[in-house]
This record gives structure tokens, sequence and C-alpha cells, in this order.
């Protein structure tokens, strides 16, 4: 069905802490508000992309109280109200429940997009068409996915093994979804690209409000009373804040992955292929993100960088007035960061969570 | 002939530049003016060295303009009288008979010992014990120098042949001196290796003051007459000064090795073994002269750190405020220091060095 796009919304996701890009990102200046790729934060680059689909006034954000000062003054043009507060992080289906809360009692037709706030996509037109074809599906009540088409037989994401192609009369291949993987390992995962009809799952979803708050009334039945509850003091926002803030606290911390997506009955995927897609999800993800030099180096964030016989290496720098010199390095990641220097292999960027969590074990809060 | 350790004097040669532990070392701040070892600079740790061998009366500096009040600092318990200025870097022959000249004035029976000031020695004792066998030598009117017996077909040092075994009641085994051969390549260094009888050539020379001036008389008789004219105004020191500027001009550069000690006929040779000794010149050095841990990674001038997965890795630290991380790494160098960052492999960190030319060619002053 071809759905009326007046009642199409964007819903970005933006309370994730996040420490994959420590030491850049710490405790109180999480991935998606820095300036990690050119001058405007990623949450910046993420309202601007929706911004030429989308009207700010349909535009939300489900973000933390920590996070929504700075948030509100990176994108002055979304509308006061748009901005809603979870209490406490309760996981994405809490989120997702109380966008599509918010948005039928603002319009009862709506349907949302729901999209994480620290993604890069390179290919905006594509991602705006595939925006729009996925509306079309979720117009027929089904929850929509957005797949990414593998290009190596990654373990950092979950994967759709996609179905049956979808009868209708839809502008992208859309497909059944067989099942949710979690992250495999990497001989699975490596089947899973030989086996063909696998997509990484993006966390980014397609629906109607009225679909959605249906399905969690099926499946997570404690997070749907909980909504109504919020829904019942809505109109008189001193109370519904109240009602919101109690209620909360008693929610299961679950994914919507999880908790709705994998036992609901039409779950669609569209396989996105070519978008130029990147969660930013560890520095080695910058190779993909920025252009490198002939040698594979790059040099991120106005850092003077000096590479004698150096490949495929990533500084990022603190200063325009510091020199990095590197002799004699491959396949490194450099982050050059006020009180800390990270000099990481590549591909062991990943492992910066497991230096974060030694530092937490050890309390080492200044370097958090 | 055993020697009236009186008449024995130290000289310490310390004008260099030196840029090959930039970014540490710059122009106004040479490695022997830096505590790179412990909280001693390298030129502290020198004097200390000889002071247990030698009074401070006897233990003189010959360095440059730039240096010498830092040195004055560093080192107050020499006597004033006892740093010699020379006015301009004119090579080691030059030093070496500015300062036998100035000993001879003082003591027609001195015998010097000229040492680097920027050399790190491990076994002291041994060191002594090989100095006062070099000054029996000595006396006996040989040029003598301290090898070193090679540990590695290094290619970084010049090599001493050595001859015949010295008849005379040394303290220890003295060669004469059968040829002295430039830095060799790396095939040619595993040649000398596996021949035996070459030492490297360590810059550590001991003789009287006497047989080194008879030596430039006969070899540099330019240099002989300048220092014929300098000692003739010996004796009114604002005459001594000017005199000694003005010769001093028309000098020509040269090394004691390739200006003397080549062609000299009374040449002898004692190999050290066992002395724990390096240039320190170069970063990967530090590997020698520091104690690794258990994973042959060291953390130099009190910096804080954290390795993951990481072996063989040497940083050396600008602050004990900053943590430095490193994942998945092997054989590195990491200098934090100020304005530069220097990440380098450990076993190319000789190419610091072009670095610097690079910087000078293209007129990076304020990394210089």
């Amino acid at each position: 069905m071809s759905f009326d796009f007046s009642h199409a919304y964007a819903v970005i996701m933006a309370g994730g802490g996040g420490t994959r890009l420590w030491p850049l990102s710490r405790k109180d200046s999480p991935k998606q508000l820095l300036p990690l790729i050119g001058e405007e934060t990623l949450f910046q680059s993420t309202v601007a992309r929706l911004e030429e689909l989308f009207p700010p006034q349909r535009i939300l954000v489900v973000t933390v109280e920590e996070q929504a000062q700075a948030m509100k003054s990176q994108a002055p043009q979304l509308p006061e109200e748009n901005y809603l507060i979870e209490p406490a992080p309760r996981g994405t289906a809490s989120v997702v429940g109380l966008a599509a809360l918010a948005l039928q009692k603002r319009d009862p037709q709506a349907a949302l997009a729901i999209l994480p706030s620290d993604h890069f996509i390179r290919n905006v037109d594509l991602f705006h068409y595939l925006l729009k074809a996925a509306f079309d599906v979720a117009a027929d009540d089904y929850l929509v996915t957005l797949g990414i088409t593998p290009t190596l037989p990654s373990t950092a994401y979950g994967y759709i093994q996609q179905g049956a192609a979808l009868n209708g009369e839809y502008k992208y291949p859309v497909y059944t979804v067989k099942s949710f993987k979690e992250k495999p390992s990497e001989e699975i995962a490596q089947q899973l690209l030989r086996m063909g009809g696998h997509s990484w799952n993006s966390g980014m979803f397609i629906w109607k409000a009225e679909t959605i708050l249906r399905e969690i009334q099926k499946q997570m039945p404690a997070l749907y009373s909980a909504l109504n509850k919020i829904g019942g003091a809505w109109d008189d926002s001193s109370a519904r804040e109240a009602t919101l803030k109690e209620a909360w606290l008693d929610l299961e911390n679950k994914t919507v992955d999880y908790g709705i997506m994998e036992k609901a009955e039409k779950v669609a995927v569209l396989p996105a292929g070519g978008l130029g897609w990147s969660d930013v999800g560890a520095w080695s993800s910058l190779f993909e993100v920025l252009l490198p030099d002939m040698r594979g180096n790059i040099a991120a964030n106005d850092v003077l960088h000096l590479a004698h016989e150096t490949n495929n290496t990533l500084v990022y720098g603190g200063s325009s007035e510091r020199l990095v010199v590197t002799i004699g390095v491959d396949d490194m990641v450099i982050v050059d960061s006020g009180d800390v220097l990270l000099v990481c292999k590549a591909d062991q960027s990943q492992k910066v969570k497991e230096v974060v969590e030694h530092l937490k074990k050890h309390r080492q809060e200044r370097y958090l």
C-alpha cells in the first residue's frame, strides 16, 4: 500500500553511552555528541540526513536527561516538545514503546522510522529512497527493518535471515524474516555470507505506531500496561512526567530485537546494499568512513601527521599544534586525546572495551 | 709502566647536538643534558661515574658556549676553570688538542681519558678497572682506545681490528690496532663478528698529553700550529680567549679517529667485554639500558602505561598525568613529548634522523 508520507515520522534513539570510541567518547561526552567526522557531530549529521525527508516537526528524539541539553543546543531547529526524555535507560523496547505512544497521541495514523543517532551513511539519497519504500511496507502492517548487505564476515553485528519475497507493489525488494541471529563466531559469519540471504541487523526499524503497540500488547504486556498508564496521564504534562517516572522504574531492560521482533509474525526486511553504512562501532570503522590517502593513512581531526614508511594507519589528533610522527608503522590506530593516548592495532580496536572495563574496575574515574 | 694516577685526568666531550633521540633531544636541549635514564642527566651520570676515580679538580669538560651554563649548573662541584669552551664545533680532533694543551700547561706529566658525555655504562667498577689499566698502557706512549666487544652485528659503530698482543705487565689484555673500519654493512658486520678480533669503536681514548700533541704535530700540523698560538697566549686569559676564537675559525672539521688514530704508529686497544655499555644512540637502545618487564615492555619517565596484549614496547612519557594505552602492539617505541608524539617501530628508530632532516629542510624550526 502506498503510504501518505504526511503521517511519517522519524524517531532518533540517542540515549546510549558507548565506550567503543574511548578515549574520545567518555561518560560525559558520548559518541553521538562528538564531531567525529568533519565538523558536525554524529547526532547533527543524523538530524541533517532526516531533515531532507521530514520537516523538523516530524523528527523526534528519545534521550536521557543528561544528554538532552547538549542535543537541544546541537539541533535547535527541532521543537522542544519533540525531545522525549527517558527517566532511565530501559532498553530499546521501552524507547520504541514510548515513541509510538507519543506519536499515536499526536497522530493516530502515524508511522515512524526508529533510527540510531550515531551511525554514518554515505549515500543519503539511497537511504531516503529505502525509507520511503519501507514506509509503504509498514503501511501493510509489517514491522520493517533495514538490513545491511554484508561486505565481510563481521562478528560485530547480529544477522537477519530473509525468507520469501513479499508480494506487493513495493519500490524495492522486500522479504519476510526467517530468523534473527545473534552476533556469530567468525566461522559462522563466513557460512552466512556463503549461504547468502543474510543481512546485518542495523537497528533501523519502520512501522506504524498502531502496529508496534499491538505487538507490544501481545508480547510485552508489562510494558504495554505501563504505556497505558502513561497514556492515561498524557494530557497533563506534570502528571504525565510523574507517571512516566514511576512506571519506568519497574520495566524490564529489553531490546526491541529480542523483546518483540524475534517472535512477531509480520516482519519484513529490506536488504540494503550500497548505503555506505557504518555504525562507527570501533576506531577501525573510520577507515570505511573517511577517505585514506594512497598509502591507506588517515589524519583525522586536523592532526599534523608526518608519516614515514607508514601504511593503513589512522591518526586521530587532539590538537593542530601537535606533530604526530610515525615511522615503520602499519595497520595502527593512534588517538591522541587530552589525558589519554591510545595506540592500538587496527584489527583489535574493539578491545578498547576491555580497557574501559579494566579502568572501571579499578575506579579510574578520571579516564572514563 | 705503572702510571702515577695523580697525573691522570678525565676530559668529558660534551658539545654535540645529536638528533637521534628526537623529539626529546632538541637543538636547545641535547641528549646529554636530559634526564633520560632515572633522575640524573647523562652528563651528570658521566661526571658521577668519573668522580669515584678522579677528584673534581682533575675532571674537565669541553663544550660549546650554548651548553656551558646548563652543564655548570648540573655539575657545580667541578671548578669553573675546568670548563673549556670551544668557540665553534670543529670535530673531535680539535677538542682533543685543546684538552691536551690545557692539561700540559697545568701538569707537564698529565695523561687524560677522553670520554663522551652521553654514554651509559652499567658496570662502573669494571669501567674504572679498565681505565686504570689503559693509563698504564698510555704511560708507555701508546694512544689507547677502549674497544667494546660486539654483542651483535651492529651497523651503527665503526670497528677496531686488533693485531698482536702487547708485551708488558698490564692488568688487562691489550693489543696493537691493525685497522679502524668505518660503519660496515650488515653483511660485513656479520663477517667481522665471525672473524673475531674486532671491537666497536666507543670513542673513549686514553693517552698522555705529550703523546697526543706529538702525534698532532706529525699528522695535523695546522691544528698543531693553532694550538701553539693559543698556548703562547695561555697565561693571559683575555688574550687566550681571543687567540682561541681566531685560531679556531680556520680549523678543519676532523674526528680524532680519522685525523689521527688511523695513521698513528703506537695505537693500542683494550677490548672490553661486559661493561654494559651503550651509546644511547637511538630510542631502541633504551631496551639495553632500562629493565623491561616480563613482556619486554618499558614504561619510562614516570609514564602511566596500560599495556594490553603488548610486547617489547617502550613508552617514554611526557607527563605522569597522561595515560598511555597500547592494545595489540609489538616492538614499538612511543615517545609522548610535549609538542611531538613519536610512534616508531623499534628496529627503525635510527630513522628518526631522517624525520629531523625532513623537518629541517621544510624549516619546521619549532619542532627541532
